[in-house]
């Protein structure tokens, strides 16, 4: 299979799944830090299952998003809600059009690499809270990336109708190992377990009837 | 009017015109430096206008784009070509996804801010070398920024269809003093009128009667 894809990688449950799902077409992966409290720990997640895989890791800093973007997630962790996604109380976790401004970076450094594809990782229970991780959203960014490249990128997000209970029990069969993922919104060592990203990592990994010690 | 919009601003004759134009809505302006030989001085002339007019400048230093994306703009003058936009030569200059990035970086601050709109000043002239200025791009990244923000943000695109010269003319009309904008490529103080961006720079200017010393 053609290595021709640029995998957003963000060194969370759904992203590092998809790059051990689809390592034989991923060219490279790209992390970004946006200045959000659990950045740094998911990049290091991220970075080592590039590693293991022997997959081009990148890392790209957009550090205008914490000095001028509004969000709960860029204000340090005493910030952040506790709770479920869907509740309203999330809604100061958005980072405004985080995923365009990814999707956007993202293609122009795949057509800059020649590479033909951009893959994400957004699923289902992302939907309700997140309007740039809606299908609605993909299949109108795909066409502004296809229409706005010399060589119609595509963008690819297959997990897009998937729960990440399912993303996860695909994991455990690929056997990827979730103790190298990170997406705590409050950043500390170990996994808070009360923040909206860290209710939905339990629930999918007891889904999937995945232990970890000390997550 | 409300003063709900953000303009994505590089300092060059067709967004210094749209500035003018649209000051009673435009609430901020943007300008992105992502490490062009001739960013620096388009930079400098997109606050001097903004001053003018009491608009609030921000600039956002795009600095990956000039470490990882390939492109003669990025290489240093000397690898920029000569002729006109038209020249297959030209297709070197093109900074792969650039207006993509640029608009979703926009469309996110444009919301952190609490602004509605997002403004970007491409025109007819530049549809045959750049994806990224087409109508059809204009219309999905449109679609992809609505989609994605919460408050359906619009994208708007007032000149697409005009010619460079009747943007002069317009901003002939409008008073706008076009000493004050830059858009060589090769960065040099003077603009250098062998470039892509100086022969439309030129041919516009003289379409629209414009004598400017020193240019």
């Amino acid at each position: 299979m053609a290595k021709d894809t640029l995998l957003v990688l963000s060194g969370g449950m759904d992203s590092t799944t998809m790059l051990w799902d689809y390592a034989d077409t991923i060219a490279a992966a790209v992390t970004f830090q946006y200045g959000s409290n659990h950045n740094r720990r998911e990049a290091e997640c991220a970075r080592w299952n590039c590693e293991r895989l022997g997959i081009r890791w990148i890392e790209i800093d957009l550090e205008f998003m914490g000095r001028y973007f509004k969000s709960s997630l860029l204000s340090g962790a005493d910030e952040i809600p506790e709770g479920h996604y869907a509740d309203d109380n999330m809604r100061s976790t958005v980072v405004p059009f985080r995923n365009g401004i990814m999707l956007a970076v993202a293609a122009g450094l795949a057509e800059s690499m020649e590479l033909k594809k951009v893959m994400i990782a957004n699923h289902s229970g992302d939907h309700a809270i997140y309007p740039d991780c809606r299908p609605e959203f993909v299949r109108s960014m795909g066409a502004a990336i296809s229409d706005g490249t010399y060589e119609h990128l595509e963008l690819l997000a297959p997990y897009t109708d998937m729960t990440k209970g399912e993303i996860a029990l695909r994991g455990k069969n690929l056997g990827v190992d979730y103790s190298h993922t990170y997406s705590c919104y409050k950043g500390g060592e170990h996994h808070c377990g009360k923040c909206g990203t860290c209710v939905e990592r339990r629930e999918a990994l007891e889904f999937a009837g995945i232990v970890l010690d000390n997550d």
